[in-house]
């Protein structure tokens, strides 16, 4: 039922995703949204949701019937899906593409855990492993280009459903940020030699005004060029293009900072809503030496307004050095 | 106390203002910020605000004394101001540029009214001719490159107040979204030897399926790649690069529409928030023959999440052509 468009001026890809609109809403009802009776991400509701893709941490039984610790099903109300469609027919002005794609949901825990933040070191790690592995098996599907791991949590972070989840949407095109990113990494690359994500993490260690936490993989702080208030980026500090290639001491270090992060944040601003995404390189691209996977995340303290909308550039009220400040008092690194 | 930043990877200006978080906020209270005892844009509350830089349809005496109709005054939580700053000391890893700007609020009547679809024929034309006054006198000041003109409606679209208002940023830089879409309008002029706004308003006006309202000098339609439900693209039938140029006959044609349509929009979605802005060409760029001046509109219905944020593309669960049908039929263009 989806389909990809384009038009010649705004450059975004546009994924038409008419299905999503009957998924049923958890928080305050959109006008239109179905309520929800129970939470289908409970152990115990496996039948809620499709068949699991993969289940971690199960202790004795393995799949839906079992002690499953983090669950992956597909979407049930997906933005792409793996049944072919034809493209919409459309005149040449304009750019289409077949709606073709995975749409997964990835349970945190079976327990109705409202926060990432509240997950113990064990169950965080297990989420990062669950990312990992399923990046890795879609990049052994041909016809996906690109997988987009993200996590909304909170309605005004674009969350329907409030049981701590991520989910992962693999393209059969690179997304036009990512485009953009290798695109600006690949030219610094050849005027300067080096990695920019690497330049990067030298030029924060050594101000530390920016930095929020640090482990001995990662290295967090508040971009020089912060978007958001209290935007986070989390480099790992050994140079790789792509996070499914991530060791699993990375995994770890990864899960516990952020999770450590999360908590930090909640903390200082009073349990905001969030996202959090990872940027990778595309499948076929890897491995290239000028791309550096890494995290984003930002609290949702503000509406994104007109000038934003309109400028493509953002008014941001809170100093990264300010905002990096508050976070280091409170984001105590294990 | 503004800057400007740029990092080498996102490539988005930041305008870092925390000045502006100073703000009192009308709406719900969001964290920290100051409640408003009254509305400083009524008629009689002149002194809650800086000084009118301009008024428009005053009857007898003129300036803030006068029986004004629009209002324009300076923004009292700048984003960017007049007054010089030194630019940050930053790693030449990153960009930066001095905060100078310009931030006025344009005051679209002087009664305590909430929506600009409540505007009657006049006073909204009003708020048009105001919006190109301003672009006008901001083309005169040779440190000003761009003049982003838009609308923020409603706590979900950014706005801090309910009084019925618009915004003018005018910055020394042309912004990002500006800069790329006059790119993109450019290659395509160079491969089709015509503009790409005027190629689509043909296939448009063809097609029909996604017309919403049109009127002598004006056509409104849902665009092809919609990026977000109910979005409506308000494009002059003459070609022109730059807004400040219409003729008086255009904006009193844009200014009934474009009320015409936040009232149908406000039917048929049951009074969203929106927002509207104007893309138009930079000053010292103008006129050029391959980038058309436009009103972009949408309600602000869902989130953006973390895919949109991560991928930069955009899921959109209404297709355009649902969304002009439905609007169609509500907008009755006078």
């Amino acid at each position: 039922m989806s389909e990809f468009r384009k038009d010649p001026v705004s450059d975004h890809w546009v994924i038409l995703a008419p299905n999503r609109a009957l998924r049923p809403e958890q928080f305050a009802a959109e006008a239109g949204r179905r309520a929800l009776k129970r939470c289908p991400f409970c152990r115990g509701h496996e039948s809620d949701t499709p068949e699991a893709v993969a289940t971690y941490g199960d202790r004795g039984q393995a799949g839906d019937g079992g002690q499953w610790q983090v669950r992956v099903v597909p979407n049930l109300y997906p933005a792409l899906t793996r049944h072919d469609q034809l493209p919409a027919t459309a005149p040449s002005l304009y750019e289409v593409g077949i709606g073709y794609g995975v749409h997964e949901v990835i349970i945190e825990a079976p327990d109705h855990v409202l926060s990432f933040g509240e997950l113990d070191d064990l169950q965080a790690e297990l989420v990062f492993v669950a990312f990992r592995d399923r990046l890795r098996r879609l990049r052994a599907n041909p016809q996906i280009a690109y997988g987009q791991l993200f996590k909304n949590s909170g309605p005004a972070a674009g969350a329907s459903l409030e049981h701590t989840h991520s989910q992962l949407i693999g393209t059969p095109i690179v997304p036009t940020q990512i485009q953009a990113e290798l695109s600006r990494a690949q030219t610094y690359f050849e005027r300067h030699g080096r990695c920019v994500f690497c330049e990067m993490m030298d030029v924060e260690s050594s101000s530390g005004a920016r930095i929020v936490a640090e482990n001995e993989a990662f290295l967090a702080f508040c971009p020089f060029a912060s978007q958001f208030p209290y935007e986070v980026w989390v480099l790992p500090r050994k140079h790789h293009c792509s996070f499914d290639m991530a060791e699993d001491g990375e995994t770890r270090d990864l899960a516990r900072l952020v999770r450590d992060l999360v908590r930090g944040v909640e903390v200082v601003l009073h349990d905001p809503a969030f996202n959090f995404l990872i940027h990778t390189s595309p499948f076929r691209l890897s491995p290239v030496s000028y791309f550096h996977w890494h995290l984003e995340f930002f609290p949702r303290l503000t509406n994104t307004a007109g000038f934003e909308w309109g400028a493509g550039d953002y008014i941001n009220t809170v100093s990264p050095e300010d905002a990096a400040g508050k976070l280091r008092a409170s984001c105590n690194v294990t």
